[in-house]
């Protein structure tokens, strides 16, 4: 049996591994509502049946929050190459704002586009559909040579998209089974995700870098009870002008975060780094175009790419306050709420800077009001060398699949995780996702390119194949 | 017939008045929220009815939104007094929120207080509780002495809670039938409103003065769609950041509000109005521990007094945008909106202020984005002379009614119609009011004391009398 037989298997069976998907989309599993609870576990155990049935020993395991799934194939008998950490998450972003939907986004549907036919759906690329690229190459494996080709262990969470906040705990409980003597097989060596993108449609992509993220929600409160600002206005602090003031002053003029030593850890980019993504030749015009704009607004001094993946960031991710009804109320609220991420990168501190935040905004209350910061989650920045000897079995194997050498590139995005991984088990990451930027990733109508779906599953057909032939 | 007879009446049925007030009460006429249409039109048939009642000619009206109650009394046949136009609201605010309500809004309960008695309800004291303190005098002369003693017409309107939209054309389509040749008895000589307060609860108070208001709602718009922040975030504008900047621009460090001209018509204080409003000796401290605060926060340079009563202000009433659910949403976007309100002093011009904010904010958006202005309805400022004739008969009539002088003094809040009184119809106004401070006008558990009630009532009685014996 060779690869391009397993290959071979994978075209063949291609569409049946698209209605498995289409399945797996269909259970609602987001993960930050309540409501969602039981869509969740049911979207774990689909999963777990599902690597049962290739020859993987899969299990729920409980946490404070959702289970993850935790699944085990130990590889060919005597085999000599390493033990593979796979990771991703089952949980999908809330679907809303639904009317913008063109169709359920829990509805799978399957429509053409410019690269042939995409299917649309919450969760298509975010994470399931990738993590299904790798399940689906496992299954190849299984269906054509009786078996993976290396060891792998499984860990599929289901709270990425609201922080993983008991997933460090997970690995802290599981680390005896996944890098110690309660290993079956033997200590996994390295961890591969697939969470992130490729370059374009043909150009597969190494992610060697990931922003770390730091999300707050900060109310404020002044007066005791919502107030007629006929009587009161001009008189008292006014919650919501008073947030506004705090998050407004959290940009100065040049787009530049002004809490005092937000960037005292920030590593500089490189002079070699910025000149090697000047000439990746990065499509702006297509990048800002897919969120229709034309013109990009950001910190002075530094191009687009630079921005989003080595420069920290803050955005506010949601705002209320006062009266959100129809037509006018006059009236001052007694408070007012608003969700604060910062993008944070390599060597910031997420907890220095949740402290940061804290002592500045403290600094700066109108008489009589006060705050009140809850923490949803944090994560580090973190980098793999690009001189691991993963990464050197993972150009191979993409080329292969693909065609195309892979391009090294980092994200702006943030998988708190992967710093877990490093932190708490001591395994360095590969991120090697299929996803574009057009995808529309949180966004009504997310979608996944079946041929990104079919890239990713030979990708992974031949990176289990050069991972077998590493030296352990 | 005397006065003294009417009040005796008043003091006797007192019980059956609050009876009455409780029935209207549980009317839940809101507005300015489209699904109590048809309450608010059973608010109006209500209280045509009750008018009906007590020998009122009285119909409902039409407008473009709730109807007005229109009706009339001709008052005594051959009466030579001046022809009352009384002015009032049915509609209320909404009620929201409601978990801050100690019993329901809409189920009226007598409780008891430092002054005896008051009702809790959403309108209690705003305004139904003030129309009933006139229509209560009118059933007393009706009763006592079998009609009222002198010409009134009334127009108790359905929008005053959500900018008497419609009322200015109101209006000026019944102006022949208010102060033209098609007014039966004769033209109205003045306007009467009961929607203001009373300096304490043994001190009774006329307004001379009301802020005007300029309320906008503005949502601006920047991506095309929600956008990841980790994609996107530092690289493109985020709606709800920039609708955050704009709203802090709108003052300065002195709480000055910072648009080009705004300040250019506000008439100055004089030295002997400052000096008249020191000597009221304003108790800051209750009035700001009503709110829950220890500390004024205003613009520099002026007492609380002055500025709630004679200087500009801002407030934002509500804001919303992005993720509101519970936990994480890591979006950015697409758009945020706020609802602002500008409270004006004479002679200011809403229609210039709301064009001086278009421009302003215009001119100081993030590439990329645009904002939309919606008015939801404004209302000029205004002042009532102090030596117009019926003030002199108001004073007299108060100081028999509560045996005390009534203070002159203004108002913070805006009633838009009173300008429209002066402009449409070429009336003044007396704005003779029955509230106080900490009567939670538009918060959770509004209320009117029953001491005010009846206050009210007794001072229409004599206000009634005192306007028959004036000069035409």
């Amino acid at each position: 049996m060779t690869s391009a037989t397993v290959l071979e298997h994978v075209e063949r069976n291609f569409d049946r591994s698209v209605s498995r998907l289409v399945n797996w989309l269909r259970i609602p599993s987001v993960s930050t509502d309540p409501a969602y609870r039981s869509q969740c576990r049911q979207a774990a155990q689909w999963l777990a049946d599902d690597l049962t049935a290739i020859g993987f020993r899969a299990q729920l395991r409980e946490t404070k929050g959702h289970p993850v799934v935790f699944a085990h194939h130990p590889g060919p008998a005597g085999g000599k190459g390493p033990h593979l950490l796979f990771y991703g998450h089952y949980d999908v972003q809330p679907p809303d704002p639904l009317d913008l939907w063109s169709s359920p986004p829990f509805e799978p549907s399957i429509v053409d586009g410019p690269h042939g036919k995409r299917v649309v759906a919450r969760g298509a690329v975010d994470d399931k559909g990738q993590v299904m690229t790798f399940v689906e190459a496992c299954r190849a494996w299984h269906e054509v040579g009786g078996g993976v080709p290396c060891a792998i262990t499984c860990v599929i969470e289901g709270e990425e998209e609201c922080g993983s906040v008991n997933m460090h705990q997970f690995l802290k409980d599981s680390k005896h089974e996944i890098v110690g003597s309660a290993a079956p097989t033997s200590p996994c060596d390295f961890a591969v995700v697939s969470d992130t993108g490729m370059w374009d449609v043909d150009t597969p992509a190494i992610t060697y870098a990931l922003r770390g993220l730091v999300y707050l929600e900060v109310t404020l409160y002044g007066p005791s009870r919502d107030l007629h600002s006929g009587l009161y206005g001009g008189c008292v602090p006014n919650p919501i002008n008073e947030l506004s003031r705090h998050l407004a002053a959290l940009h100065d003029g040049d787009r530049r975060i002004t809490i005092p030593g937000f960037y005292d850890d920030v590593r500089p980019l490189t002079e070699s780094e910025r000149s090697q993504w000047a000439a990746l030749d990065f499509d702006e015009s297509a990048f800002l175009g897919e969120a229709g704009l034309s013109e990009g607004y950001g910190e002075k001094g530094f191009t687009l790419l630079e921005r989003q993946w080595a420069r920290p960031t803050c955005d506010v991710n949601g705002i209320k306050g006062g009266y959100q009804g129809q037509g006018a109320k006059t009236i001052i609220s007694s408070s007012a709420s608003a969700k604060v991420s910062f993008r944070l990168v390599p060597d910031q501190d997420p907890r220095r800077i949740l402290d940061s935040f804290r002592k500045w905004i403290n600094g700066q209350l109108a008489p009589g009001c006060r705050v009140e910061i809850v923490d949803h989650g944090s994560g580090r920045p973190c980098l793999t060398p690009i001189d691991h000897p993963a990464m050197f079995a993972a150009r191979a194997a993409l080329k292969e699949a693909m065609g195309r050498d892979p391009v090294l590139i980092r994200s702006g995005g943030s998988i708190p995780i992967v710093e877990g991984f490093k932190s708490i088990l001591g395994l360095d990451t590969l991120l090697i996702g299929f996803g574009l930027n057009d995808d529309r990733v949180h966004s009504p109508n997310e979608k996944f390119e079946l041929k990104c779906f079919r890239a990713g599953q030979r990708s992974h057909v031949m990176l289990l194949d050069r991972f077998a032939r590493m030296a352990k």
